[in-house]
């Protein structure tokens, strides 16, 4: 007996020696805690980021938290920031309500060595040392593409969008250039505010089809501009108008499946969430680039790609 | 000592438990091999490549292997290429020669089941899963910008490029556009030639400062332009003339430090490396995005970012 367990002891400690945290670095301590802040934080949206963000948590042996302002409300969005930097966690990653409000928080959480990345929407002139999001540019090139192509490029079309969010002047210039650059049949004729609300957008759409009632498509930037304009050719009968939304909330999903929006742009907000979540881990643990004077420690961005969801493959993107 | 040790035992085997391989997804075996693919295989650029992927190795517990064509021969690398998929390793960093001569190659890899990211060189149109690399256009925006501050927002300036490449008419297009839009009072009067050749890119610094003898400043999108033009400014003693270079060559840096280069770019080159294994990794390991039909497992695109060199921060890009 004695015997057997000197074995025993001796072959564990060289298994240990071969294969503990101090071997691998990906290995942290469960009390070492990575915050998520995003606003309208009961967004279905915010779920696929938070799921990646846990995948990688559970993987590097870490926890997580979330957090987020409930409402659509800038100073509550810095009041929770101030809240968790306050805690000192880890690291922290945020989506950032608007490009500017955050950027004084987000620096201060730095400056006290609190690694910070951005996700989804970025605040560009923070000291935050990554952004990971959709190159919101390209995803409108990519509607616009497929729009041509539902139309078999020609066409009046228009857009729905949220013109004082960047995300959105983005997904809207690559549309717009895009139509104006590849497919000279094809035309851009109205651009309306949305609001980012489906009775506004609702109402928007219904003006689009009143003022131009031959426009063949219309591309909403955003989920709830997708909803509404949906509902708005339903109540017209004007189901043959070729929709483009946003997203893949579940409402879009089952309008998709039921042929009235003919196509959503599906987001990587798994990848946003876990590759946030590795690129906190590696800078809490000094993982990165080795330092030069300026260098960044960290790529500056990372493209977390678009996926075109239409009715062949819509069932596959329904959460789980 | 006898309950000693089974207080030890007991003790460890929870570590054990706790610390294995089967507990952290991050813990390759080390005779997972992933290979790195370069062209003209003996150049500076690629050592801080090598040296990110061989630390994200390290961490891995993986092993890796440096190829590539020796030369700047495209039926080189395709054979390498090949050399290596026949090899059947765990995965392949490739820097593409040029964006469509290896897609044939690169795809045969990925349909048998072998991991690819492209870094540094895209081939954009493959079935590679990522592209790690910097934003050329941002590198051009960024020279740009740096060009106007040593020049008091005002001059005339002349390029010095590869124009057959598509990295180098990114940067060169990023430099002009940017002078054209931002200021008013530059201009870029030349575009050059230098043929990636440090001989031919003096002669076109020598062909630039013969017909623009206002010409203040030259940025050279490729280090050999870099050391060709330092040369023709010396040799004409025109040590006014600005020049901006690209990349962090030895010769290059001491050409920063001796003052004769004021400005040159440093691009993620450790970054590159580190996060193309990681990918390969996670592809390996089938740690990437839950699937979602015609999803991208992986980012599609992570940007290294760009770092300007001056005398002043010159010191810390001599390879250690």
């Amino acid at each position: 007996m004695f015997i057997a367990y000197v074995y025993h002891y001796q072959h564990d400690v060289s298994r240990i020696q071969s294969v503990n945290e101090d071997t691998s670095p990906f290995y942290g301590k469960p009390d070492e805690k990575y915050v998520m802040v995003t606003f309208q934080s009961g967004m279905d949206y915010w779920k696929r980021c938070l799921k990646g963000f846990e995948d990688a948590a559970e993987a590097l042996n870490v926890s997580v938290e979330y957090r987020g302002a409930t409402q659509y409300d800038v100073n509550e969005q810095v009041t929770v920031l101030e809240q968790v930097i306050a805690r000192k966690p880890a690291g922290i990653a945020v989506s950032a309500i608007n490009p500017t409000a955050l950027t004084k928080t987000i620096n201060k959480a730095v400056e006290e060595g609190i690694p910070v990345v951005l996700f989804d929407s970025n605040a560009s002139g923070s000291k935050a040392f990554s952004f990971l999001g959709t190159n919101n540019y390209s995803a409108g090139v990519t509607a616009a593409h497929e729009m041509a192509k539902l139309l078999k490029n020609e066409g009046k079309v228009a857009i729905i969008t949220s013109p004082h969010q960047l995300n959105h002047q983005e997904r809207t210039r690559g549309f717009v250039e895009t139509i104006y650059q590849k497919y000279p049949r094809m035309q851009v004729v109205a651009v309306k505010n949305g609001k980012g609300d489906a009775m506004a957008s609702k109402q928007a759409a219904m003006e689009i089809l009143k003022d131009y009632p031959d426009v063949q498509g219309i591309f909403a930037t955003e989920a709830n501009g997708g909803v509404g304009m949906a509902e708005a050719v339903k109540e017209l009968n004007k189901k043959e108008i070729k929709l483009i939304s946003f997203d893949t909330e579940k409402q879009t999903l089952d309008l998709v499946k039921g042929g009235v929006i003919a196509a959503t742009l599906a987001q990587g907000t798994w990848n946003m969430g876990y590759w946030s979540l590795q690129f906190l881990f590696h800078l809490h643990h000094h993982l990165t680039s080795p330092s030069r004077s300026g260098d960044s420690p960290l790529p500056t961005y990372v493209d977390t790609g678009i996926t075109v969801v239409t009715r062949e493959n819509v069932d596959h993107f329904y959460a789980k």
